[in-house]
């Protein structure tokens, strides 16, 4: 029996901190993620609605492959302001990339945005959307220990009809392998089946983490394959870059930015899990990856191996993340 | 509730036809889906070691989009040969892009492998590997009825520990929507959970196409992100291009092939949700989409929803085929 670590949050991978900045009155929020020794980084992007910023320095053809923090943010386009209070703050500590002595340190800050502007809070910003400041406040706010459910980037968040919000989990893998994920759920999806009650992502559940009421007790439809489509269309939910889910999920192994690409790409399966339907036109549903290299993989034990372990467990973590978004922004 | 087709086969999606072609002695074989008059086509490849051919054909930005067949093949690298077979045939019949009168029609014929050289059967085929020959035959044996299990491209197939498949699997969406999904499964994953008798995609099963077991009766540990790891390493399954889940899902609507291509992407989820662990370094997981254009979409209806609700259905059709291809490997 594997068991989460001693959190249950994506801070169980050592050396991260996560921190939320959150606006009532908008709606609205920020979280940001910090490795600030800057790690190695990758990024699966498999929604139809992408909001996102410095993707591509992330590719694997590309030279810079790591990353000082990741943002998560609501308010669509204006949120990627978010990660220019975050770049802001980690420069002015001295973190980043240092090609000149003297000159600014150049922290690479990939960010995913969510949609939140449709949903009643106040965004009449004129010129100044409310983003960078939020960046601001949840660098300072980043610590191990850090809230689940509706705030921050998950603030104004929906999951398919339900409230969405924020989730993470942990798995400690044995051998000092740590695997953590961060998400921030606002899906066309819906997180459980037709019965309300039974979460899709029921088998990876530990220690009753979103409510432990596992397998669904009696038999229900699930042959509709877009069983909310009606109401989803008829609030207005069905419009590119409208929903996405947008994740972070972490390792302490010393993976290159090309093997955390396809531990991104194995943990978009862990939203494939826990939300039907998954990765549609109006998802922007994006997944970042990121390693420490504090824990040098078992070199007698077949590298690739040991990425597809890792990349399994971020995506029953991602799951569990997911599930324990909507169960906390519903019950706590 | 929604029903399967009248075959529950992929050729419930009128105009294509399948052929195997077995070949007991190598333990191989390949499968060909016919879709003559040339289908808007696109492809996904998630896996760490795919083996395929014409993919760029069908990529957004270039210009072709479109097959007149799909080739699944055994025999790795030198399965791709069987496209070479079904390409010859089709051009004989005169089919094919025609871009002056009297030089050869062109049958554009994608084509995704996996990997069964390891299986006991007879590979000394020296300089004349059989998979031309193969090609020929199952062009020559297509038909809209065909058999699932242990034959065609699924003949030398594993999926995890149990025998793979070929699988099969189709929807009436209403509305004269059809969708299909065809698969030959040879995965890294298992299709069952730890207890060894729950499918993974028991939520999506119709009409106890492959079994009816249902969900769980009892709990079990699922907490372990790669169960078989031990065992895969033991017998060199943990390889690069050693496992793969290749697969076609058709419609009969009228789609672009870059609408095509959001189809295959959702397909995905269901190899994620009917396979743990899927997409691994070790898998070459492949989807191929198909549109037939039978069907105008509903212009009342926003064209992305109905691409959403099309993968959906893609993807529950594609998780009940790999389910079905193993139970019929050991069943039929």
């Amino acid at each position: 029996m594997f068991r989460p670590g001693p959190k249950n949050l994506i801070t169980d991978v050592a050396g991260l901190k996560v921190g939320h900045a959150t606006d009532d009155a908008v709606r609205t929020g920020v979280t940001v993620l910090l490795c600030e020794t800057g790690w190695a980084a990758a990024v699966d992007v498999r929604g139809g609605g992408p909001g996102t910023r410095e993707t591509e320095a992330l590719a694997p053809e590309n030279l810079v492959g790591r990353a000082h923090a990741v943002v998560l943010a609501g308010g669509s386009v204006f949120g990627l302001a978010a990660a220019d209070g975050v770049a802001a703050t980690l420069s002015a500590q001295g973190i980043g990339l240092q090609f000149r002595p003297g000159s600014p340190a150049i922290p690479v800050v990939p960010c995913a945005v969510l949609h939140d502007l449709s949903n009643g809070g106040d965004k009449n910003w004129g010129l100044s959307p409310p983003y960078r400041d939020l960046g601001l406040r949840a660098s300072s706010a980043a610590r191990r220990d850090f809230a689940l459910g509706s705030l921050g980037a998950g603030r104004g968040a929906l999951a398919g009809m339900r409230k969405g919000g924020i989730g993470s989990a942990s798995l400690d893998c044995r051998g000092g392998l740590v695997v953590g994920a961060l998400v921030a759920v606002n899906s066309v999806g819906s997180v459980l089946m037709p019965d309300g009650k039974t979460y899709w992502a029921w088998p990876f559940e530990l220690e009753k983490e979103f409510g432990g009421a596992g397998p669904p007790q009696s038999a229900m439809d699930l042959s509709d394959p877009a069983p909310d489509e009606a109401r989803l269309l008829a609030i207005g939910r069905l419009r590119p870059g409208a929903n996405t889910t947008i994740a972070v999920v972490a390792c302490n192994a010393d993976l290159s930015s090309v093997e955390c690409k396809r531990v991104a790409m194995m943990a978009q399966d862990g939203i494939a899990r826990a939300l039907r339907p998954a990765h549609t036109p109006f998802d922007g549903d994006t997944v970042f990856a990121l390693a420490s290299a504090e824990l040098a993989l078992d070199e007698s034990v077949l590298r690739a191996a040991q990425i597809g372990r890792i990349g399994s467990a971020a995506a029953d973590c991602l799951a569990r993340a997911v599930a324990r978004a909507v169960y906390s922004a519903e019950h706590l």
